[in-house]
């Protein structure tokens, strides 16, 4: 008999006993699959609808149990999580967890761990929340070599920039609503400058090229410095502004990464996920390009995607996780040589600054669409690489302070 | 040893035996699966990189080998198919199909005649090519109830939807484009009039809903009545027009389901989904929604479904298809008494039929939002119940003969 011990209560977790205990015949209830023990920080406070003798402080209490065969991991701490983890693989016992952080530094070791002793450790929540990306992954690189992964991975973000362009907001306006809402943390750090996005990124790519794609290799922009006259000026020039995270890699066996704020056409897919909905897309040299979409984070979302991993491991349907290997090795080229369209924006303060800002542009670059409102110069540039434009808006920053610049991805679904 | 039989080596198949002889220590080399016998019409006939001791023109010597244990129907035909796959089945050989015409006809009968007999059979690239829509609901359906299927769901047709909008060309004008670059068959009925799309929404019906799906309920609109004008007409309005596969369970037990055309807001993901590309979106109560969008057609797709299906048959890691339920009852209610905004668009010759035509419409709806261009009254309506607006439809076609009304979506992601 298999029964389950869960290591976390809080928001998922509750959303997972909820899953499972849900009566009416289902497949927990018809195969008498169990929740028994749960842990937390403080056993004698009372949950609503969960039993109390469930309840321990002490983690020995699930992973010394035989009983016990799965463990699911989601407390979303990694100090207390991966410990608990490894001892749960070396006690073969198969382990769930949504715990990105824990994913995105350890896959590799985790999943040999789990290989040595017979057992299977799924990840599935840790990315997209609902979306079952992770095993399209493992399935499409049955078959395909994957050259590229893009996708907005991030609800707070989403959703603060579609509010910014819908309600005609400022960043910081728009946090502070999402942080009224309990959708954006009162430390903002981890989504607005990127690092939950990279983690996520670091997961998907080194799945998808079969090579451990190092979170450092990852160039990261804060999503912070874009401004409601940015958005407005993009949407002028036909374009909308999303936090896109990216990676390809190219015929000389290197790779590029990012986590940055884009511009891409109205026309496109993507340009159209709004709100806390997440895309991911990969590109297979069969299949050509795939997108799923669907909610990123929410307790019910990140709840189902646990559990079906649950289920994967209860009925032994797993696809061969430990089998993967990350032998490959790539050469992170950054994503300063590759070509691109630019978008500036330089705020200028008088006449002078207007001057040399037009003088060093048209000095240049050939071709430019550019327009100018309210003490701000703003422009779209022809194919430059990351370098160039770098160097320009070093130039630029001598005029002025307020120099802000994001590429421009035209072939996006 | 599991050796594989290929039943048909047109297009599909052709793409099948490439990806798996593709060497490079891909899963099949690795694992010595091999493709050991194909089925085709004229076995003396030579086929471009495949060895001609493989051919037959017997089926038998397929069906009546005993180390053949896979058997991969992609010769696209419903006489030939139908019964070597029950055949495949009673011999105990596991089948994996991309005919939709078998698939969406008797899969309950198959699925149960494969568990009978101890194997499965799997049809992913029934519906949506390379998008792994099948099991994504098998796997939902573990932990959700869907209520709710919306596609489209056939590249021929978006692919003319998509050049009518972009180029500004009439439907006769695209369709024939797309039949000499061999996007469309010379008798394009089966895509233009919703049959093909039909089959598929009974196939991801039925699996959603655990019901059995009838193609006779499906209340199926040819595509070929959208003019340039409409779409223009649409635009105007902000939307676009999509071929759109639907179908819904209501809480009182009954369902309806069309395949119709339809106007969507230009600001959803659905809109921009263009060209050959399909969108499946499904939801789930758990879950909400999730939408799979991809390549729905063509070699590549196709035969990279076919092929994913043959590698889960090969590493048994099989999900539960034969032991899916269609137990639930539900019964059609038609989509006439759902309400929806429309759009309505009447042809007229002269002043007379205009001041008929404008009569009724303002006698019989509230809120209209009306145009009047060359000879031609378009309009949106406010929400009203399919069968008033068949009525008010009725009413019109006694002052003209062309009038076209399609239903306008507007909660589409």
């Amino acid at each position: 008999m298999s029964k389950i011990g869960l290591l976390g209560c809080g928001t998922v977790g509750t959303g997972v006993y909820e899953i499972i205990n849900e009566k009416k015949g289902n497949f927990f209830e018809e195969n008498n699959y169990k929740i028994k023990k749960i842990l937390v920080r403080d056993a004698s406070r009372k949950r609503e609808g969960i039993p109390g003798k469930l309840l321990t402080d002490n983690p020995d209490d699930i992973l010394n149990d035989d009983e016990i065969s799965l463990i699911v991991a989601v407390m979303g701490s990694y100090e207390q999580e991966y410990p608990a983890i490894k001892k749960a693989l070396q006690l073969k016992k198969n382990v769930v967890t949504a715990n990105k952080e824990i994913i995105s530094k350890h896959m590799e070791e985790l999943l040999d761990l789990a290989k040595e002793n017979g057992v299977t450790i799924l990840f599935e929540a840790s990315v997209g929340g609902g979306i079952p990306i992770i095993e399209s992954i493992i399935d499409t690189i049955k078959i395909n070599k994957i050259n590229k992964v893009q996708g907005i991975l991030n609800g707070t973000t989403n959703f603060i920039l579609s509010k910014m362009t819908k309600e005609e907001l400022d960043f910081d306006e728009v946090l502070k609503v999402a942080q009224d809402m309990g959708f954006a943390e009162a430390d903002p750090t981890a989504d607005v400058d990127g690092f939950d996005i990279s983690r996520k990124l670091t997961i998907l790519s080194s799945l998808c090229y079969g090579a451990y794609i190092d979170n450092d290799d990852i160039y990261t922009r804060t999503v912070r410095n874009i401004t409601l006259s940015d958005i407005q000026a993009a949407d002028d020039f036909g374009y909308v502004f999303k936090y896109m995270a990216e990676s390809e890699l190219y015929d000389d066996n290197t790779f590029g990464a990012s986590v940055t704020p884009v511009l891409i056409g109205k026309d496109s897919v993507t340009s159209n996920v709004n709100d806390e909905y997440n895309v991911v897309s990969i590109n297979g040299n069969i299949i050509g390009q795939l997108s799923f979409l669907g909610r990123g984070a929410g307790k019910e979302a990140t709840a189902n995607a646990v559990v079906a991993d649950v289920i994967k491991v209860l009925t032994k349907s797993v696809h061969d996780y430990t089998h993967l290997k990350f032998e490959n090795e790539y050469k992170s080229c950054g994503i300063e040589r590759y070509k691109n369209k630019f978008y500036l924006r330089v705020s200028i303060k008088d006449e002078v600054e207007f001057a040399k800002t037009i003088d060093i542009v048209y000095r240049n670059i050939e071709n430019v669409n550019l327009s100018y409102e309210d003490g701000k110069v703003f422009l779209i540039t022809d194919e430059l690489t990351g370098e160039f434009m770098s160097t320009l808006c070093d130039r630029l920053s001598h005029v002025t302070e307020d120099v802000f610049y994001a590429r421009i991805i035209d072939n996006i679904l």
